[in-house]
This record gives C-alpha cells, structure tokens and sequence, in this order.
C-alpha cells in the first residue's frame, strides 16, 4: 500500500468505549493513527473493562445514536454531515435501538449516493463472556445491517452464533468448516465474508490438505517461508507447525486461504476491533478487498507480535509498531529550513564561536593584524583546493545529471574565487607563488581531509552537510557583521576598513544567493530522506566536528598574529 | 526528548467524546499515539460535534464516572486498578457530580502513594459557546481538583472566568495581565500554571517591553530566530510581526515567557485539548516542566500549521505530523530477517531466475557442460578480484574497529576461497596462469565493475546490501539444491556428480556461517537505521541490480556453452 502526504482519509468508527485503551473505538483510533487516517468514532455504549475483563455496560442513549427528526443531536450523523468519510467499521452495537439507529442513519445519509466501504465486526460477546450485543438485536444486524455491508468479520464464536440464526448447527472446528461458514453467511447479504481462524489451530499438513481438496483457492501467506527463501529458515521456524487460518469468501465465488504462524501470548485484548479497522483503513484507500485482509491481518499480527504486556490480564497490541517518529520537523511557512535550523541549535556554542570568532570580531573593527589574515588568506588558498576536491566527490556520488552538473558549477566558482583570491592577495602584496609555496598547517590539513574523508566514507547526503559548514558559516558571519555594522553606535568600522571587501563579498547577493541554494538542496535532500536518529545523528556530528574544525582554522590565524 | 523502543508511557485522558475526531478524548488519544504513548481514556460526556459547533451534550452517568462502593463499576478505576499511569490529564468534566468523581477516585486510588502529573485542562465552554461545565462544578473543580494538579492550563477566557471566583475582575488583555493572571491562579494550589495566549496578539517590541520590565524571566522561543540563525531570515519571517505568547508561573517563583509566531488559520479545534495532552505525554517520560510545556506548544503550533483543513468549520489539527509510517516491519520471532525478506520479495521474479537458473540446474543434474563451467570458474576468479576490493571499500567507510576488522577478516576469506579455487581448477586442468590470462569478459565487468560503483558513490549500508546479493544468493543456491536432492526421486545428482563438491560448498556449514553473519549485519543496521521509503528503494533498486547481474553472469556461462 503506498501512502502520500495528501490528505489522509477519514474512517469512521462506530463502537463502544474501552477506558483501558485496548479495544473498542480506543483500538480503533489507534489503528487509524498508525495507519495514517483521520479517525473518527460515534460511540455506542461505554464499557468499564481492563485487560482482565468487561465489568459493565452503559448503553448510550436513543436519542444519541438514532437518527431523528432532528439530525444534528447525532453522533454518527454529526461526522457524516461535516465530513467526507472514506470508510466505516462497526463494532460494539450495543443494543436493537442503536443497531437499528446505525442502519437508518447510514441508510438516510447515503441515499442516492455510494456508501463507502463498511466493514461489519458482528461483536456479539466478549472474551469473558460479557453480553456486548443483546439478543433481540442479532437478527436486525444480520437483517439489516449485513446487507450494507462490504465485509463481515465474525470469529469462529460469533459465526457458529450467525449461522443458528439459519438454523445451520455446526460447530466450526476445522478449515473446511470455516470455508462452510463463509460460504453460508454470504447469504445474509454483505459483499464478502472474513471467517477469523485465531479460536482455531491448524497445521501445514491440514492447509496442504485444504489446497489438494479446494485447488483454485489462492493461498496468501504472511510471516511464512516463500519460495526461495531457505537462508531465512531459522530453528525456531522449523518447528512452527501451528498456523492460523483466515478464510475469505467473495460473492464473485472467490475463497481466499490466509495462513500465518499462531503466535503464543495473552496479548490478544481488541483483536477483532484492531483487524476490522485495518481493514478498513486499506479499503478507505481503495486497496482491494484480498490484499486489505492481507494487510488487516498481518498489522494486527505484528501488533500481537510485538505488544508489550500491559495489564495483569490479556494485554493490549502494540498499535504503534509501524510508526516512527519523525526526527527533523516538517517544512512549514513558519520554519521553512528545520534542518539547518535543529544543525544550528544542536552546535549552538561551537557555531557561535565559529561565526562571532574573534577573528571576525577583528576584521569587523579592522583591528586585525595584517599578519593573521595573511596567513588566512594564505592556507584558505590551501583549504579551497581541497573543497573544490570534494566537490569533485560529490559529482561522482550523484546519478543524475543536474546534480552532477550542480557539483561542477560549484568548482568552478570555487576556482573563479581562486581568481579574486590571488587579484585581492596581489594588494597585499602576496604573490601566486607566494600562495603556492606556502606550506600547509595542521589546521587546514585537518579540515581538507576530513571533508575527502567524508566525501570517500559517506553517501552524497552526509557530504553535503560537511560541505555547507563552511559555505552556511561564512554566510552568517558575512550577515552578521553588516547587521552589526547596521546598529547604532556600531563598533564594525565601515569607512577605510581594509577588509571592506571581505565583508562585503559575504554578505553580498552573490554569495547570499549561493547559500539559499545550499540551503534549499540540504532541506530538501533531508525531507525526502527523513532520517532516522540515528542517521541524523551522524549528520550533526559531522556539522558539529566541521564547525569546530572552522574554528581551530581561525584560532590558528590569531596565534599566528 | 529521547525516545527508545522500550514499553511506552501509560497517559490517562479524563474528558468529553468528539465524534468528528478533532477535539476530547479522540485528539488525547491521536495525540498519545502521536507521541509513542500508551493511550487511556474516561468518558465524562458524549457530545455530539463537528469542526462546525456542538450540537449536543449528554453526560455520562454517576454510576459510570464516580466512585462507588463497588469501584468496579468505574471508567477511571477500571484503568488504575490494571495499569500503571504514568500522567493524567483532564478535559471537560461536564457537571459537578463527575468532577467530584473524578477527584474522589483519584484521591482515593494515590492514597498513600504518589500520584503521577495531572495536567488539567480547566474547559468550560466551547469557542462556539456551549457550555462544557456546568456553572455549578467550577467551584469543585477549582477548590477539590487544581490542588491536585501539577498544572493548569487554562485560556484567556478560562483564565478570566477562574479569577472571577477569587473576585478578581480583570480582562486577560496583554502579556502583563498574562503574568499577573499565572501569579494570581497559582493560589488555587495547582504546582504552576500555563497561561495560553492564543486568543491574544503580542508583536516582537511588547515581548521586547516585558523582557525588559521582567528581567529574570527567560523567553523560549519556538519558530521564531535565534542568534547566528541570519541565514534562516526569509521575506515571511521579516513581516511576521504578529506573536502568540504562553505564560508559565510555578510555585518556586519562576516565570517563563514562551514565544512563538501566529498562524493565520481556522484549523484549531482541538488546540486546548492536543496541548494539555501533549504536556502530559512529555511529563509521563520525566521531562521537566519548562521543557513539557515548550514541547507541548512545539507540537501544537505544527499539528495547526500542517493541518489538512478538514469539515466546515474550524478545522482539526494534524496530529501525525510527528510520526512517519515504519519501511520494514520491526524484527520478531516469527520474522527474524524482514529486511532481507523484503529484498527477496521485491525481487521475487529476478531472485527466482538467479537462484534457480539453469545454469544451477544442470549443475546439479550433473549435465552442465564442461566448458560453460570452465567459463564460470574462470570469470568468478576476476570477479572475486572485484568482490574483494569492495570489502576494502567497505573497510574504507567503516569508522569502528570491528567492522574495519570484519571486513579485513571477510577478504582474507575471500583470499582463502580463492586459494580452494585455484587448487579446483587444477583438477579440471586450468592452471594459475590459465585463470589470470583469461579476458574479463563484459558480464564480470559490468558486476565486479559496479561493486566498486556503489562503494565509491554511497555509504556502507548500501555497499553492503550490493554485497549481499552474491553471499546470499550462493547460499540460497546451496540449501535449494540440498533440498532438491532430499526431495523423493530428486533431479539432482548426488552420486558421480562431478561439481558435487561446489555444491556441497555453498550449502555446507562454514558458508551458511557466513550468510548467517551476513543477514544479521544487514539486518541490525536496517533496523538501527529504520530508512525512509526513498533511502529504502535506494537499496531495493540496488539489490535487484545485483540479482540481475548474478543472472547475467550465469547466462554468458551458459550463452559459452
């Protein structure tokens, strides 16, 4: 299923409430939020339960859940007029009046239009065996509300207590009972029938079985060996003989066999709520109704898989195993560099002692010794060779034209500032080679081989955040000195400073432009890529250890001097 | 705030339903997922809204929401006595008897214990202008509940109403009465108090006036420039005179001014609610106050400023603007190796062709031609050339001992294959000098030639899946002819097979040592580095290379033959 950043879809829930947060529309809201939906949910009836089990019901009042003359004292009604709603899941019904009310407000609401797809959890009893559907209510939701429905979900239970109502007495014990049951229930209406084999335990003997008997049923497999896959083999799946079976049964004749490994654990509190709404999540999508079952199936087995054992009774799933947080915030008007902005905040001290160094202080003031910003000028002659060597790297990581070409652009303005470098050294009276002959100090060596380092080591993204240290930070101190000089009382000597030029070239259009585009390239590269920690964590030390490495170079100038 | 993979914080929301998803206990708990909490939640009331108004209000009854003799029957009890929660926030209480509810049972469950932070929301009446408290319940909740509280976060009108009842009349209109409204509502016995500003306009020069009137309060900034941060300044930020500012006061005194920049926008229904909670998921993982609260407006401000601008009216927020969807299912028992799993499964037509060609056929039927064999040996020798310098890259852009040392370990095995090798190609008459003449033909080129691509242009993790495809792949090779040859009346080979002991090679147990150690590196780096869906289809898209290339390989052996 491929996700955008669009608008997500909305999924209604109308269920019960769970407090302790494992099942009902707590499950459900869950499940949407980790699947990137906007939830919403028309409650039914509040439960008091836990892990441990259901200790009592409160049915939510008529005049809340039915549809009435006046539509706007409605739940479910109150979402359906102020939003588009993509999917819908039911569970917990609680009672015949609100059953009923469900299926008049729907009705109501999409006469003359397409539902969208319902998905029906036909929630009967729970677990510990609490009513969660009263009796007189079963035959309107088979009657009326079933044929609404895209997809029904009972569980072995729930299916042996639907097919009574057909005066249909067998237990379901088997798969070829389960494939009996789907069949049977599509009668009642609904689209297509998910018969949940989790009460029932299978082997690969007994799916092989099946698949002989029933040839054309297609077996989707999750969690489970494929074909050429014998490295992945590990003991422990050796001796997995127990599988679940799901059986799906479409009204186009369809029978789809779902078989994954049975997990042992208690944490099996809102199962059925949490598939349901997955299912329903894919299907808001518009995925197909096999590959929603699949994807319902194997998020909810994961979310078994990986829960965390809360509780003192059967726990709840894990619902947030597919997401992650985001490390760099979105791109937004109010932040529109979030990347710069956090490597900022993450060097905080070093680069302010990088930009506001007391070199800079000095050229501002023009108190700088002629000596320290020769040899600034000098090994910075040096270091720019091995910058525009990076570059070099940096073209010869990228794989597609307009960054290689970027990267060449790049060098051969480093080299027209060569130029500029060596006219603007000829006023100091240095020479080409002077430039040349000059040998380089630890400081520039380690600053020139660290960005090859980086450039031979690291992707092209990692490259390019060493790289914009130096082109972001001279940026900075060029912004920050005319905005200094622009204060009053300013101690930036403007008039016959002899590194007016300096200044004014880093603070210029040129270069200001240079570093927009830097900045644009790097947020972007960061946005597309979303990091985790631990790759943004690295990207920050690289800044970090370039930032200092800008520092020690003008800290070396002023010992000099 | 760091987050790890350990058992998530347990966060309890005590308030009203929102079926439109935006507002209650549905934004607590989207906004609890959000922040990789365990979600909880008691229903005080159902209201029946939309992004519109409220429609409607229905209370939920005393027997359900206050404690009773029996505290079974209860929404709060049933998640205290069953789960340890580690905060606690409040929304809206709805009527006298659910705030005494609400403060009977959380007194009586922390008796003799610490309770953990409570924020509480002091909600009163909706922006539409319906009443959410009943008049008669401020005074409970003002005497019984904020004592309790470890902050109250109430908004300019909240604010207003709340020093009403210590007979103070003053209009919240300024920051000044702000900091006078945090001072004054502290007495009520909450251990400090958040004055939200997002119903009053602040511009940079009175922030300016209060930091100088109110030396000691330190200013937080969100969104808005900090020092050295010239470079970020874009046109937007410059006009952007209008500011939000949130007042904290506690008990030792301190006050603290947090800043952000107003956003112009109608999508904010819910803001109340997501903040409070969103303090409370920051307190629940021991982060100090200043630093919850900062968070908490952080990812308030970005839930209105990415907001998809759903429903009619005022909008929800965007509350999963923190999270992103997970590439690859997290590593479990019934899944060891998702990472190369999905490698195999993206590939699953190219990887079928590579480990099953027929090439490996005829090897194992013991019919492969001798002189397509030869080409092969001869070529892999020139390849293994390649195969092992990429080792060398690889130890290149390792930056620890052990992977320096795994990669020097993984080329003087390579050496020692090579050795095997030499001494194989003996017993079929190719000498030394024989496989060093040989030409390199195009196949062995473009494979060996693209190893050491990819090793020069990204980091190590790809350069090791690229790796892979070649390790893994003869692995597979080796256990699928095994399993071929154990199958009944099998094709392969097993008696005067002349490559028998190629086969029994790559099946044996010193190599599938080493595919075992190749899929856990791979595996632990993709789940240290959970990669974004372009990082992984970087890597899916060089894995099918590879596959594709292995296939090549076997095909011009073949094509030789």
């Amino acid at each position: 299923m491929a996700f955008t950043s669009s608008t997500p879809p909305t999924v209604l829930s109308i269920a019960g409430s769970d407090p302790s947060g494992g099942a009902g529309i707590q499950a459900d809201l869950k499940t949407f939020a980790a699947l990137a939906c906007y939830g919403t949910s028309a409650i039914t009836a509040l439960t008091a339960q836990n892990t441990v089990g259901v200790l009592g019901v409160h049915a939510c009042p008529p005049s809340f859940v039915e549809l009435q003359a006046s539509r706007d004292l409605n739940f479910i009604a109150s979402v359906l007029d102020d939003l588009e709603v993509h999917a819908i899941k039911t569970g917990m019904l609680c009672n015949l009046e609100n059953t009923k009310a469900v299926v008049r407000v729907l009705t109501a609401h999409y006469k003359g239009s397409t539902m969208p797809p319902l998905v029906c959890d036909p929630v009967c009893v729970s677990t510990s065996g609490h009513t969660l559907l009263e009796d007189n209510s079963i035959k309107a939701m088979i009657e009326e509300l079933f044929p609404l429905a895209t997809l029904i979900t009972p569980n072995k239970s729930e299916a042996e207590l639907l097919l009574s109502y057909k005066n249909v007495s067998r237990k379901i014990n088997s798969v070829e009972d389960m494939i009996f049951a789907a069949k049977e229930l599509l009668s009642y209406g609904s689209s297509a029938v998910f018969v949940k084999g989790g009460h029932l335990t299978a082997s690969t003997k007994d799916v092989e079985d099946i698949s002989s008997r029933h040839p054309a049923v297609p077996v989707v497999r999750y969690g489970l060996m494929e074909d050429n896959m014998e490295i992945l083999q590990t003991d422990a799946e050796t001796t997995v003989f127990e599988l679940v079976v799901d059986i799906l049964q479409q009204t186009n004749g369809t029978t789809t066999m779902f078989i994954r490994p049975r997990i042992d654990s208690r944490n099996t509190h809102g199962t059925g709520c949490t598939l349901s709404s997955a299912i329903a999540c894919a299907l808001a999508r518009g995925t197909g109704l096999v590959e929603a079952c699949r994807y319902g199936s194997a998020y909810t087995h994961l979310g078994i898989e990986t829960a965390y054992g809360l509780g003192k009774g059967h726990g709840p799933l894990n619902h947030l195993h597919s997401t992650l947080l985001l490390s760099i915030p979105k791109r937004t008007p109010s932040n529109p560099y979030p990347f710069t902005r956090l490597l900022i905040q993450s060097t905080a001290k070093p680069w302010k002692e990088y930009v506001e160094h007391s070199f800079v202080r000095q050229l501002g003031m023009g108190t700088l010794s002629r000596k320290a910003f020769e040899y600034f000028i000098k090994q910075d002659y040096h270091y720019l060779k091995y910058y525009a060597r990076a570059y070099g790297l940096l073209a010869t990581k990228s794989t597609q034209f307009p960054s290689i070409e970027s990267s060449a652009q790049t060098i051969l303005y480093i080299l027209r500032e060569i130029g500029t470098h060596k006219t603007y050294c000829l006023t100091f009276g240095i020479t080409e080679e002077d430039l040349e002959s000059t040998p380089e100090t630890s400081a520039t060596m380690a600053y020139g081989a660290y960005l090859i380092d980086i450039g031979v080591r690291g992707d092209s993204t990692v490259l390019l955040v060493a790289l914009l240290a130096c082109l972001l930070g001279y940026g900075e101190v060029g912004l920050w000195l005319k905005k200094q000089a622009a204060a009053p009382n300013s101690w930036v000597k403007v008039v016959d400073n002899p590194y007016q030029k300096w200044m004014d070239d880093y603070s210029g259009a040129d270069y200001q432009n240079a570093v927009h585009l830097g900045l644009e390239v790097i947020e972007s590269r960061a946005l597309a890529d979303a990091p985790s920690p631990a790759r943004l964590g690295e990207w920050c030390g690289v800044w970090e250890r370039c930032t200092r490495l800008e520092k020690a170079f003008w800290d070396s100038a002023m010992a000099e001097a």
